[in-house]
């Protein structure tokens, strides 16, 4: 990214080819929209990075990727630019990283109003600091009309996974306690009334957040904890189904005890939609060991991110990569990957 | 990105909305298409590495990122694949930096024929093996046709730039020699020459290619080199703008020394084009001192990306910021950066 100094400023209120084409409009979109606000390290085209943490014996880096589409743009309870940096700080976090510094690369359909790329911008910046995270380089292309569908952003982030850490689908054993941190499905359901093709009035909040801050927490109350997954795309059902996948072994959930919000239950049960597949942009599942597992859920739930924390199922010895349901009326069925889509561009 | 065995073998043709929606076609899809061949380390949602040159004292980490909107997505000599491995890689060898990892994230247009995908993922193996670095993790997500425009790839690096390295914009004196490694213009002549809207049919292909080697080779040559900028988007004009101004000098380039081949000249004399602002992919415009310039030019001619390198021009003590060209007839023009577009989608 170009952080020259801007040489007029930016008068236009909507995006155009020029602003893409790496000349003296791109620069001052550069300056103006993104720079500005994020306020990089240096003027190169890398940014130039040094953390204590990195250099300490044993210590790993992290690093993860994510593109974002999400439609609407903007929606109740978030913005895709919120979303960028939370989901790509939560995919570090669950790692166990501490998440240092990320990137942001925005594909910008022609027309798409400056103002809208601010609020974006503003977004990412909030969610940043609250995750501590600086967004250190980024890039901006601009696509004719038609091309793309008003923005489209990459996050990738790198952070830093102290030593002796070490969070992995495949450490999840039989007994351990599957945990997610509160109610299910309000990213997918925020998204689905947000869309308004359904005529539903819910009120309901995608539940977007960081999860940074309960992560250390939960860790620092039950080291011994296993793995933890970001219940995004395919909801908590597919998370649950790569960690048993990953670790060999079969996972028993409970129905009673998922957290569900009454309006998500509502609208799951008009539309004919399990909520277990809807998607999240703050819940995830983590697995503890039996003796620490209700360290682990009072440690969540003293953070604000994991008020609802609740145990929702265990590990048994059944067959290996079997996700099964107790359901509320004492049956048990099989909860198996999302086969098909259930919501395009919900992230 | 999820790295989960496959349950079924992929048998699409095209691209469909499932296979973003985080279910078994996105396993499938990510797996045959994207990790069977980078084959990332791990299968965690985040690449966990280490590598002895990051904790070596005084070392920095380099980090970049860009999003490629290329179209057509493979033209002469590249794809958008190859172009998103040596746009990203140059990035950050242009700082000293040793690329290390790459992600890469694609946004994919319902309806995108698979092979397609299997040709630009190819292509990006081809090139990180030649940098030597190694695609770590990724991410796919899908939007409906009309969405997008078949694919957009963002690739970010992280490398590490070994101590005592300080290559900057701000570095670069008056007496400094600008030299540019080979032809200018072909990328972005290649391009305009694959669109087929100009019915010209000329046979140049695109200069994209890697420059860590030539790079390497140069700074082994005249360890006193500057600075160094890809002559990406805006080309050399743009490259020599942002120095001059960074380094609050004056440049004087002489148009009788730069590179061109016949057919660029030839396509811009017809178009009314300045190869100056055309874009490249493998081409850098880097700043020697006055006696380390023959050096850095000789060893940069006897790597492949630098066999044509030459010296165009000198910084001197004018004005702070002004690049200026002696042309050919003996006068002398102001080299503004790039006002409006001249491609869009070039990269």
């Amino acid at each position: 990214m170009n952080m020259a100094k801007p040489i007029t400023r930016l008068r236009d209120e909507r995006v155009t080819l020029a602003h893409g084409g790496g000349g003296k409009a791109m620069r001052d979109l550069i300056t103006e929209v993104f720079t500005d606000v994020f306020a990089p390290p240096g003027d190169e085209d890398q940014a130039r990075l040094t953390h204590p943490a990195i250099t300490e014996p044993g210590a790993q880096l992290a690093f993860t990727t994510d593109s974002f589409v999400v439609t609407p743009v903007e929606f109740p309870g978030g913005d895709i630019g919120k979303i960028a940096v939370c989901g790509t700080v939560n995919d570090l976090v669950v790692g166990g990283a501490r998440p240092l510094w990320l990137s942001a690369s925005f594909i910008i359909e022609e027309g798409c109003e400056v103002a809208l790329l601010r609020r974006i911008v503003a977004s990412m910046k909030v969610e940043a600091d609250k995750a501590g995270v600086q967004i250190v380089t980024g890039d901006t292309k601009v696509v004719g009309k038609g091309s793309a569908d008003k923005v489209f952003v990459t996050t990738s982030g790198v952070g830093v996974i102290p030593a002796g850490r070490h969070l992995a689908a495949d450490q999840v054993r039989p007994g351990d306690v599957a945990i997610v941190n509160g109610v299910l499905g309000d990213h997918g359901a925020a998204i689905l009334a947000a869309r308004g093709d359904m005529a539903l009035s819910a009120d309901i909040q995608s539940d977007c957040q960081g999860l940074g801050h309960l992560i250390e927490a939960a860790l620092k109350a039950a080291p011994g904890i296993r793995a933890a997954r970001d219940a995004t795309r395919g909801g908590v059902a597919s998370a649950l189904n790569e960690i048993a996948d990953a670790a060999g072994v079969a996972i028993e959930i409970d129905e009673t005890a998922l957290p569900l919000r009454p309006e998500v239950r509502g609208m799951c049960e008009i539309l004919g939609l399990d909520p277990l597949y809807l998607a999240n942009e703050g819940t995830l599942v983590l697995f503890a060991p039996p003796d620490q597992a209700d360290a682990a859920i009072a440690a969540m739930r003293a953070t604000d991110a994991g008020r609802d924390a609740v145990a929702i199922g265990t590990v048994g010895k059944g067959r290996a990569g079997l996700v099964t349901m107790r359901t509320l009326f004492g049956g048990s069925r099989v909860v198996d990957m999302l086969v098909g889509e259930q919501l395009p561009r919900i992230c």
